[in-house]
């Protein structure tokens, strides 16, 4: 299996060790070969190329069959002018490669719901799955430019009925695996082409009579995430929405640095990663969370390589790592055993084997 | 005073019956007069005129100082057309008067604290302003259609300048006035007008040297309004970022129905309204919590009225009401005294006198 490695910026280059260190245990235990090729993106790329997203990553990323990254971004890039910056590089994959679909799965995990900003009769028993449209969208609509002489400017959000077709598709195939309810969240009352997505859905459920639908406004979804999350199974909406309502929804149960995400296409292609930053501040000590980094390699093992086994395996030792009092340092836990990066990665490895 | 009520739909006429009261309680001990004519907006104007804001509504607020408004909307008017729909009665009315700046105050009530959905230690001492501009963005700019043959939609993110800036303005004169911290929200790292948005807000902050200054990406916002809430003074941010924010905002200290809000312009006309909907399952059993409508109210007489001392007379006995015990049925607070929207009032006027 051909896997890109893109380490990024800050602590991205240490959980990625976390990975490779986790695939190769789970190589050997199932008798896989997994080869790595690493390249450079975001700041890195930046500061050696010149380039957020260099034609020679790019091309690595289109022939691989996943693409493991780190994360990208950090203040010593902050001023650059916008297509000079680490997260273009990110843009451009996700659109070169055709990467459509975001799935960001939140759980609260027993060992740790009491380290959630929300009261634990209120998160307890969450597991949320946000499927965000990623390559449409006011992202990559056109015109996004200066109108009268720089004195006004102009973004579009434009869809078409196929973007949202597919997404929809995916949305309600993945509530079919899981609890079979289904969010679609829009701002219909207002925008056009959120009345455009609730017709598709609407279409779309009739070929899925098994699973159950309703409809939210954003602002309403943006209340429910906190109010009660528990009433969320899968979750299905637009690109800048889906931004918003992830990142609202990730820090719900308080582990941050615990979430991976996948961004897949039709044909298992995919590009994972943890949800977490680049975390400048606490780079290169060694004390980063690699969990959200090592289950973004599971992800990629269930979706791109079909190998269900070896991801719920992963996803378990994490959970029993956890449960043996384990955490880092942003997990703000008390009593336990608090370690770093590398000791992290050993006990989940530990619990592989 | 010339007040123009729009009770509209479900729990808003009986909401609008306690803000008269109110304000008939301070016109007797402050020697005021305040003359109301009532008229029909949403559900209420559809039903009885076949338009959701009628000529004559928009005319009488044309003519007013100040509008206060119950709420629109309900399930009986989901499937008219777009145009049709109660919303569009609002929408109406915050363009065709120019209000472009919507406060949303949201502070924890000391003996409320315990119903949020968020840990006290998180929620405590929380006292946000959101400024929303409410009359540019994604809600109102051209184009907003399909196209090729209705097989795609656009919608259009537009700003002026001048829009940006009088918004921003604003926000930093409400800085003043409290905390003296603003945070910018926008997506400037995708979006052209944000990028618009962050240099107005760059050039004006020089006016402005006592007050101090960040900028937050929409998605870091979603997330740190949850995990610290007691971080912001005054957030300021476009139309739809603003719709989102404000409505996660409003549930984070669990008193929904508590809360107000204004939409105001420069020369101090307004239109008042609590941030709770028309709530058609309670509707009609007196049992609505009035103090969003209250101290929707109250900020009338602020910002329309110059009545500082009078609004924060309601305010104070509010506050004292909710220290009394005294709660409406939607605030889950166990003990002390649960009343209908009648007593709750009646209780306020009480501390008024
Ligand atoms: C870096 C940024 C452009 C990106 C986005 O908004 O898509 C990020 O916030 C994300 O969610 O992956
Ligand atoms: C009813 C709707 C159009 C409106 C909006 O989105 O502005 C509402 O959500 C609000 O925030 O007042």
């Amino acid at each position: 299996k051909q896997v890109v490695l893109l380490p990024g910026d800050g602590i991205g280059k240490e959980v990625m060790e976390s990975a490779k260190l986790v695939l190769n245990t789970v190589a050997t235990e199932y008798g896989h070969r997994f080869a790595f090729h690493e390249h450079a993106i975001g700041g890195d790329a930046i500061d050696r190329y010149g380039n957020p997203l260099p034609d020679d990553t790019l091309k690595a990323c289109q022939q691989a069959e996943a693409v493991l990254l780190g994360s990208v971004g950090g203040k010593k890039w902050d001023n650059l002018p916008a297509n000079k910056r680490p997260e273009k590089g990110l843009l451009g994959i996700r659109k070169q490669l055709g990467l459509f679909a975001n799935l960001r799965p939140i759980k609260s995990f027993p060992a740790l719901e009491h380290v959630s900003p929300l009261k634990q009769e209120v998160i307890s028993g969450s597991d949320i799955l946000i499927i965000r449209e990623l390559t449409g969208g006011l992202y990559f609509g056109q015109p996004s430019e200066r109108r009268e002489n720089g004195q006004a400017a102009v973004d579009t959000l434009y869809y078409q009925r196929y973007e949202i077709e597919r997404i929809v598709d995916k949305a309600f195939q993945s509530a079919r695996k899981r609890r079979k309810h289904l969010t679609s969240v829009d701002k219909a009352n207002v925008l056009e082409s959120s009345r455009l997505w609730r017709e598709v859905v609407e279409e779309k459920r009739q070929q899925y009579p098994d699973v159950t639908v309703d409809h939210l406004l954003v602002d309403a979804a943006a209340m429910k995430l906190v109010t009660s999350p528990d009433q969320f199974d899968v979750m299905v909406t637009e690109n800048l929405f889906g931004d918003i309502l992830s990142d609202e929804a990730s820090v719900l149960t308080g582990s941050l640095g615990m979430l991976p995400s996948a961004s897949v296409r039709s044909d298992g292609v995919g590009l994972y990663e943890p949800v977490h930053g680049s975390a400048p501040d606490i780079a290169g000590r060694g004390m980063a969370n690699p969990i959200g980094m090592i289950l973004s390699a599971a992800m990629m093992l269930r979706h791109s390589f079909n190998m269900e086994e070896e991801a719920a395996e992963i996803e378990s030792a994490v959970n029993d790592t956890l449960n043996e009092g384990y955490h880092t340092a942003d997990l703000n836990r008390e009593g336990g055993k608090l370690v770093g990066t590398a000791e992290m990665t050993e006990a989940v490895i530990e619990n592989i084997t």
